[in-house]
């Protein structure tokens, strides 16, 4: 289970893709607020084995080689906590 | 530019895990209601090409090869058109 005050602290990097909301302002880029947090996990997790390729894969594995277990488990909380669709 | 009324259409087989409103039943998969309509393109375009592997990537991968450029941008626009968070 991630803890997703601990991921908020972690997600500053991630609001210039994807927005501060986790509505992302950059149309290519997925919306993440609201999603579920399974599903952020394994995402994360595929961006960083490598299992997500080409387009913008690259930058995602990139910043998900950063990410720890706990970290992704955090993001995933705490962008699944947010509203879908709120702004 | 989709066609989301033609994209309804062929959504059906979608439901099943994505849900008839967009909102997944089954918490490892993604809601697709009210993503960017870009970012599905590019998703079902990376599924399709086998850039997304492990996983349920292998699901995604059989349906998205039978799907063509012109069905992959009339579901995105059927499903970046469904109220994210909405029931």
């Amino acid at each position: 289970e991630g803890n997703a005050e601990a991921g908020k602290a972690k997600a500053a990097v991630c609001a210039a893709c994807h927005g501060q909301d986790g509505h992302a302002q950059i149309p290519t880029y997925p919306n993440l607020a609201g999603q579920n947090e399974q599903y952020l996990v394994m995402a994360l997790k595929a961006y960083k084995g490598g299992n997500r390729q080409g387009g913008q894969a690259a930058i995602m594995q990139g910043q998900a080689a950063a990410l720890s277990d706990e970290d992704i488990a955090n993001l995933a909380a705490y962008f699944s906590s947010l509203p879908a669709g709120g702004k």
